[in-house]
């Protein structure tokens, strides 16, 4: 019987659940597992700057293939600075991989004070003890006979839990050898399903539907990181009900869709949308995330009697809940029990025209016409990423063309994330799309790009062609919203962008750097040529005033209350609408503390 | 009675105890008490380009200076981030206070989905978890009754242990009110002293050393981290034997004093330093840490019959121990008890010449030829920073002037450690020195900048006045040499350092920015008046063969045996000295694993 090393066995499994590229950084308890890697056909390695990026551009690749985002560290350094992209993962419910290279199991055993352990007699298992809270599982490998079905456990769970997971590898035990059949018998990967439960689900759902009048519909993330985005989208076309989508929960379904009304953020909205959302006698939600940032500060208040909820492990019918009946197998049965004309007729709701923000007439770019700029720069295919900041809240206020992925770290909200995230999901638009479908747009901030901004340079090595606007505020304009509006903690280091570029040797830095202070040059630039179908890497720099912001998040502060309004107004920040868009009287009834 | 928030009453205990600058990055829950940072008379804010960073800086900050590094983060994301540069601190015994700005009580009594938390109902403590094996204390802050206390007891641990605390403020907590008046009784920060085991531990010691022919002594880098550095110079000084240092406890006592031999890094090391050191019938160390990376990877064996240790918090005399004896108490009273004409009077052990390079002629920069060079460009007075990878392995190699403070990572050996570090090194050193005593010079590669290279930012918006040197070798080079010599993991990112400082608008960047890619090119830049003095951030990239390295590194790693020698020759790297700097038929004797 043919032999493999435990390593390679590592390796084929997860490349046999349809990863293709391994990300992280070398170090000394994980070089010899990484030759391996190389003997995988079709597994490619990629390595990052820092640890931190590598668990970022992992979960990046994650979302966008739906595979589990797979990245190496090395013992406790690298294994520590990559945590909190893992538990950015767990928050988020992205599919991760963290295999970590710890020293040999001698060195455990001896207690040995081996480089990058702490004190005399150290644990070895010490970091293995930071992340116990932030995974869904781990293999804590040891015994050669045992390791392989624990590897098969943890990618198993890693798919059913849509979350992170670690695997850690003492060094010398990688090349011990298992037998290579073991690899002929798949890992299954999808959850188990309660077939009656499901019927019951499905059958109370219809019969909701039928009792009630003007239902709708509410997309939300959760529904596409347990990988049912078909199911979503059959569904949402089948009901054939006016549907409205979360800020996390864009483009899951098509925003050109006939009976797409909006983004309902609870109070924080286009007039009309809350309106119409709030007259429904019946919300049907999937794969609901109703964190603040994704809720207007909790303003979206659902009443349960009036609520279906399809989350990922069940279904929750106007109190009662339906256990073991995954959001995609439920979905997919949903889609096939409705009636092929749909039992409502439903027009979509009339929205009010859209306001006219103050600032209209600016030369200057302003933030009220920068986003509605960038949705005609985006184009069907597209990947979306967007940072957390201003930039989120005004990339949630652009309606999308069709068949956008979009996302963004809106729940757990990182700053640096999107920029290393970009690296990963590019790599996985290209393995997914092929070279020329689509486009890799990411929108972030200067405060936020500081802090990941080395892995623009592994774009730039391995010749990606991304489109990266950063939006230059000159600090956290973001805090400065929240507190200490003229502070010095909210300023950040002044940034010459034109020198990134170069810095990384970028092949045409001159020719791919864009810098645009006024409406006029960035419109100029979004039409150039190398914008539309970038040859290499992009990047425009474009120039905002740092106490102007997307009306969505200066609504979303001062609906906390007077206090918050007070504030803004006297710390000067730029209102767009009036009254911090929202309306007369509203505000203060929803309290965050 | 006045009255003042909790929050100034932290920042102000803080700076009682001699910290003058706080590190961090903004966040939503600690902004609010950031303001109080600048109520406090002569503290300052230094705000970073990512948490990991700001770690690595107070953690610099803190060896300077001998108080904590104090750094505050925001709840998980934060908190998370830094936890490497936490564990660097708790390993290498370097005084640190975390401070996290966590969410309202209330947000945490009603677990609220609040951005940067993980799931439905989320525990806001779950971060605060993954820290509690990598801190010696945490002041979980909740009852404004109880806080001042916890605040102080926190500070006085991270003091007696020498290593990382946590303070925990929600943010609410952090505007409620207590006395003033608390500030008015000091905080105690020194450790308790047992009289009487001290009396006898120098009685014990005094006696071993009149019973002894050639004693010497071994000075190593706890002392220094335990504040102990007067009282280690006055005892090496008093006792006047033959001393020796540990890589990582260089220039604690100053190199110029007559009766210094070299580093005795056990079987690796410069011809006649072992012998010599191993001649000794009994050897005292001060402060030891004998981790792999600070004693020629175990191969230094110390016969505990023939060995007095003095450590952080104890002496162990020919085995047997005194407890609670701190290092600093103990060193004071041996010099005071030691006669004035010292007992022995020993020459200095005569070492055989240097040797001769194999590549002493070459014209491009060796490693063989690096080190003595930089040797002639520090000077008394300035701040040594090192990083791991072949860079510390060379410095270690070098005799420092008098005064020389050095830092290196050497036993946690966090690659990315030493640029983060180098701005609160310097911060701290312009705090000690004043602005123009000395120099901070740090020496790093490209490989490890690469990871915090951002903070080079922070620095030049500061107008620090750092020399840094990376060096160019196309990677990873201290991991060629363990393995995959020609593996495409072991390269990094093409970098042009000519746009480093441009990047960060530092204000003469082609004047500050040097290449050297020859020995001549290089002694024309080190004779420049702008890298002697210099007048603002300069940059000096030194290109060096991926294969040649120092011969301390290629010596440690051949002494594993005989297979790593073979693959050191088969895969090409450049052996200085012949036989790897070993002796004939040494190595292999001390087994790693």
């Amino acid at each position: 019987m043919s032999k493999i090393t435990l390593g390679r066995y590592m390796w084929e499994r997860i490349h046999q659940v349809g990863v293709d590229t391994i990300f992280g950084v070398p170090g000394d308890f994980n070089l010899q597992f990484l030759d391996s890697v190389f003997q995988v056909k079709g597994l490619n390695w990629v390595g990052n700057q820092n640890e931190l990026n590598a668990a970022y551009a992992a979960d990046g690749y994650a979302r966008i293939k739906g595979v589990p985002g797979v990245f190496v560290t090395t013992h406790g350094v690298g294994e520590l600075s990559a945590l909190n992209g893992v538990a950015g993962a767990m928050s988020e419910r992205v599919k991760m991989i963290h295999v970590v290279g710890q020293t040999t199991r001698a060195m455990q055993d001896k207690h040995m004070m081996i480089h990058h352990s702490i004190g005399h007699r150290p644990d070895h298992q010490q970091y293995n003890n930071a992340s116990r809270g932030l995974r869904f599982a781990a293999a804590e490998l040891w015994d050669v006979e045992t390791a392989p079905a624990e590897i098969d456990r943890v990618v198993r769970e890693c798919f059913l839990q849509s979350g992170p997971v670690y695997i850690f590898m003492p060094l010398d035990l990688s090349s011990e050898e298992v037998d290579s059949s073991l690899l002929n018998t798949p890992i299954h990967v999808s959850p188990e399903v309660d077939e009656t439960a499901r019927e019951e689900a499905v059958k109370a759902i219809i019969s909701a539907l039928a009792d009630s009048k003007n239902p709708c519909v509410l997309v939300d993330v959760l529904a596409q990181r347990f990988n049912a985005t078909p199911e979503t989208r059959d569904f949402v076309s089948k009901v054939h009900v006016p549907f409205y989508s979360s800020g996390m929960g864009k483009g899951i379904v098509d925003e050109t869709e006939e009976l797409y009304v909006g983004v309902w953020n609870g109070e924080i909205g286009t007039p009309g949308v809350k309106e119409a959302a709030k007259s429904s006698d019946l919300v049907i939600t999937l794969g609901l995330l109703p964190a603040d940032t994704n809720s207007g500060g909790f303003s979206r208040a659902l009443e349960e009697p009036k609520t279906i909820h399809i989350n990922p492990f069940e279904a929750v019918v106007k109190g009662k809940t339906f256990p073991n009946v995954p959001i995609k197998a439920l979905l997919a049965a949903l889609a096939a029990a409705l009636p092929t004309t749909p039992t409502h007729n439903l027009p979509k709701p009339i929205l009010p025209p859209p306001r006219v923000p103050r600032d209209r007439d600016a030369t200057h770019i302003t933030q009220s016409w920068l986003w509605p700029t960038m949705q005609s720069f985006i184009r069907p295919g597209d990947v979306l990423i967007g940072e957390t900041g201003t930039t989120n809240f005004g990339l949630t206020d652009i309606t999308f063309p069709a068949n956008i992925r979009w996302q963004a770290q809106i729940y757990y909200g990182s700053i640096g994330y999107a920029t290393a995230a970009t690296l990963g999901a590019e790599i996985a638009r290209k393995e997914v799309d092929g070279e020329e479908k689509g486009r890799l747009v990411l929108v972030t901030g200067d405060g936020s790009m500081a802090l990941t901004v080395q892995e623009v340079g592994t774009m730039i090595k391995l010749g990606l062609k991304i489109v990266i606007f950063v939006i230059n505020n000159e600090g956290y304009t973001v805090e400065r919203l929240i507190w200490g509006a003229q502070q010095p903690y909210n300023d950040i280091v002044p940034t010459d962008y034109s020198h990134l570029l170069p810095l990384y040797r970028h092949p045409s830095p001159d020719e791919s750097f864009h810098l645009a202070k006024t409406k006029s040059e960035l419109e100029a630039i979004l039409a150039k040529p190398e914008l539309k179908t970038p040859p290499c890497l992009q990047l425009v720099e474009v120039v905002v005033d740092k106490m102007d912001t997307s009306w969505r998040l200066s609504s979303q502060l001062a609906w906390r209350g007077e206090a918050a309004k007070d504030y803004l107004s006297k710390e000067g920040f730029f209102d767009t609408y009036g009254n911090w868009g929202l309306d007369e009287g509203s505000g203060g009834t929803v309290k965050w503390s």
